[in-house]
């Protein structure tokens, strides 16, 4: 942590400063600058909200953090990238690419099925769909819960294929965690902490959503939450952030791809759909994230979107999924990954 | 809602959106406009997620609603101005100023009685101080929980105060709601529907804090969820959006304040202290507050800001919010409310 | 500056940067952490571009400024408010609110003569009037040109006001300064340099509105531009930012009065009109602009809003604008300035 | 446009209305609501900053506009592709993929002939390199100007590869257009409309980069200030965004490839450079670009990018080029494109 005094910042409170630094078990260390000074703080800050006090102290300008705040979660502690086991066979992380697809919601057993079905034989390795879903409107449909849960189980069996399904609320936690492959925690509950420490504490693969407004470190932390209680397989998943730009839902921060690399061992999974809301535009994002590195994918697919209880405009019909997918096949060679057999 | 069709949309696209309106309870209405054709579904749009899949359809360039989401918290429901009571002798909406004061987290209880005792004397009505804290490190103090719950019971009985506190899951609600006046969403779980319902299920006001990065109709559908359960003693918080701008921990949305007096009759109450982040700047940013016609403040104020466990920077010792009030009566008065005796 | 290492960057590394500090003039002073280094470059950083490029060379994760970039418009360099001179009788920056008044664009005799007659009954000291238009539309008005500049000096005749209009290419500076009191660089050109460098060279104030994405330090170095050619004459004017908010057309960003008051001894204008985008909104935030310490408005007025030209919708009726200014006075008050007699 | 009326406006309010729209010269449609009514304003929008002003008519909620702003950069005007050619063998927006490659700044000739050397040896089509700087800070290097030009004119003698520079205000537009291949247009003069206008006056192509806080729709507005003006040759060229993410420069909108190419015909570029900040970023990001169908990019190659007088931090090494370009062509492949000989 660095310390910046004020131009003009008088002995008395700089001495005020290092006083204190050393109280919190930090070494002081000054360099005297042309106008200014500036105090390095010299140990470990991962309770660094503590130093951050100190720019409430007479003669501070202000306080520059230095360190990273997670450590688990960090390249530095674990050079090595993480490869997630979902099953025996499937694995996120490693050479191979990803999908996980399948509708918003699970509506009905046909629906559900009939997705499974579809997403297999394109390729998809994993489904996906909500049995509890987060809606903005308390007057929408609000997913089938338990029901949801058996419906997914039961398109596993047909299809053999694991899915991923999204938990809103700790006490929820074990009943989907019994039913599921891999939890989700969604966007607007990336900083939930009382959901993030319970999915700490279990053993299934957690697929833990950007924030629409997170940054990337606080993206990270969140992942820490989750590590910090036991549970070390986590999957980052960008989902479009928020930003001034409406012709897209939200705007895909794909770059989050490379930096996310750059600071942390866990895999990256992006999410085109909602992170366009517009069908028309998930297959080339999806093939702009396999080109820069992303570890796998997870795309809506309803067999019939018109009719969707709910995200229908940012659903693929099965056939274009497909056409998808063959094509998604050469990204990936180019990009070193292989897509499915 | 308005169904913009594409320009060369073919007649048997158009009309199988007018069949598909029907369908869903509508009556289309078309316009032909000079290049495209434009649809207006009338109807009551509360379910309008369903009208939004209409997008997917062949021919369709965009759906755009035109009825707001919410009913409960809409003025159009609700002409006058709803006044929540906080005690016998307190409520928040009418013509007295509310200024609730506190630290960010309860520490102990000489910390707690003592910023009590200071804000009551500097005139605010309403203690503030976490007990359970929404930290966005695992590393970070997480709060005193219920023992943070009894000091601050403890400080209510020495000053009078009454008090607002954070609740973070739908498992404690119960538990905070036995001990405060006012029970506290913050940004974080703006959006945490879970805890939304929860806490629109019990008999006691509730604060709603603005997410990050939430629109004010996301914001109106949150007090929405906790109005359709029951209950109606919702008052908005708006403590800064995350914007590109640096300079300020966030930024304070002040225009929030009669853009939501014009859509809503809940009272709106502004949190200077988190939409800047830097302690010097709550007192010009409090008294624009009084002026946009904000109907409370709430500010943190620590006894010892270097030292506190969390947020630091952006409380304001006794002497200083002591300094604020006494100007702030200015502004209320010109604002033509009244604060304190 | 401070440069950070990687943990682990290898000694050579160090010296390599450490030596090309010395090479650029600067000293560099080493803080060996406790997992990374970090090493201070002393000296003067205002070319600071060239010690950014530190951070392409190995073992280097990041180079972080100290000090602000800006000189002359900083506080350091000039601890007193400047005030600038608009007339004999006028200048802003003291202890009189100044409020400019006036349609978005001068679109005739009539209308402008109208206009200086009603905001000046109402109080404003100022006119203002788009004669040079910058539309988002090639196809929108572009304004009157010339002619317009002769307009608004006939309204100065008639009614004694000085006025304030946009220029937007260098090329007629001249002209401009040639008929007006104030020139202001509009939002858009915030960051045209070559139009910044002309108006630092002539002999009159200018008001530089804030660019829609700026940031305060960015918003500093273009007042520097127009400062370090010569003319110290400049008003800072926020008009409101790009946010993910769509109920106001900007987000008037009013904490930027108390930072900008913090780090420079310009004056500080707010304009309420762009900053909302909405003739609804611009007193309640008029009057907190006020309160949080901005030395002046400038604010929209046009006879009839409906039929303008431009900008209608955020334009208030003078009568309007008169009940604005009669309650602005308590603010003005309640802030310890004066408006008007 | 739409003009949605408020709940419970009067039958007075809705007649005023109509007449007005009449008067503007469209045809009013009446759609009444459950709740409220809706009013069609069929014609052409064009013009629709005037529609825009009924806005502030009694009784109005709010104005919705249908139709895009822009005529000639529409793809409903010209359905098929642009293909923007650069010189008797080279041509943006078709088949091949075009890289554009070279320092920030032309600094001295050894400097632009080595790059332009190296850049072309990789594979580059085309060069860039900026005589004219637009430099936030005024005491940072302002560029060579005119002489910076005749190198780099140099450099396309000796290497046979046209280049790009950017102009910074209307009076060096004749200059630069007599030395170079295509003017570039800054993020920061995208909204800079004289220039905008002389630059549609010349015949050669544009490329205009978009504004750091431009909406998709704004960006097309400023492509149809230069093609109203007669120049159809424009290069549209996406190259980040200005969010809250600070971990890049900006954020790059790869989104907006799909978007842009839906709705016009102009050729896309990407600038993976600023868009990043971060040269460890730039081949992913390319990489991405060329996947989600970018025509061409273009990329800050610097020899010695520690020594370089702006931009350094965001300027690849030529062999860490070279390796980018060999991988490129994979993605290029895939993506259907052809890169190179």
């Amino acid at each position: 942590m660095i310390v910046v005094m004020k131009a003009g910042a008088a002995k008395k409170e700089r001495d005020a400063v290092t006083r204190r630094i050393k109280e919190l078990g930090y070494t002081p260390h000054i360099i005297h600058g042309t106008t200014r000074d500036v105090i390095g703080a010299v140990g470990d800050e991962r309770g660094k909200s503590v130093l951050q006090t100190l720019e409430s102290m007479q003669g501070v300008e202000s306080v520059v953090p230095i360190l990273q705040p997670y450590k688990l979660a960090s390249k530095e502690v674990k050079k090595e990238a993480s490869i997630v086991r979902i099953s025996d066979t499937l694995a996120i992380g490693g050479k191979e690419l990803v999908v996980m697809a399948g509708p918003c919601s699970v509506e009905n057993e046909e629906q559900i099925i009939e997705s499974a079905i579809a997403v297999k034989a394109a390729g998809a390795q994993m489904l996906r769909g909500g049995a509890f879903k987060p809606r903005t409107s308390p007057y929408s449909f609000q997913g089938l819960e338990e029901e949801g849960l058996k419906l997914l189980a039961k398109a596993r069996e047909t299809t053999g294929l694991p899915f991923v399904t999204e938990v809103i609320d700790p006490d929820s936690v074990d009943l989907v965690a019994s039913y599921s492959d891999m939890l989700q925690i969604g966007a607007r509950n990336s900083q939930n902490f009382a959901l993030l420490k319970k999915v700490g504490q279990i053993d299934k693969p957690i697929l833990l959503k950007r924030g629409m407004s997170m940054t990337i470190q606080e993206f990270l932390m969140s992942a820490e939450y989750i590590m910090s209680e036991g549970n070390q397989s986590v999957i980052l998943c960008e989902r479009g952030i928020r930003t001034f730009e409406t012709a897209t839902r939200n705007t895909l921060d794909l770059s989050a791809i490379p930096v996310l690399k750059s600071k942390t061992h866990l895999p990256v999974v992006i999410d085109p759909s909602h992170g366009t809301g517009n069908y028309r535009y998930i297959a080339p994002m999806s093939f702009a994230a396999v080109a820069a590195g992303a570890d796998g994918l997870i795309i809506e697919v309803h067999p019939d979107p018109e009719k969707a209880s709910s995200d229908g405009p940012q659903s693929l019909k099965p056939k274009k999924f497909q056409a998808l997918m063959d094509k998604l096949r050469l990204f990936a060679e180019a990009a070193d990954k292989t897509l499915g057999a």
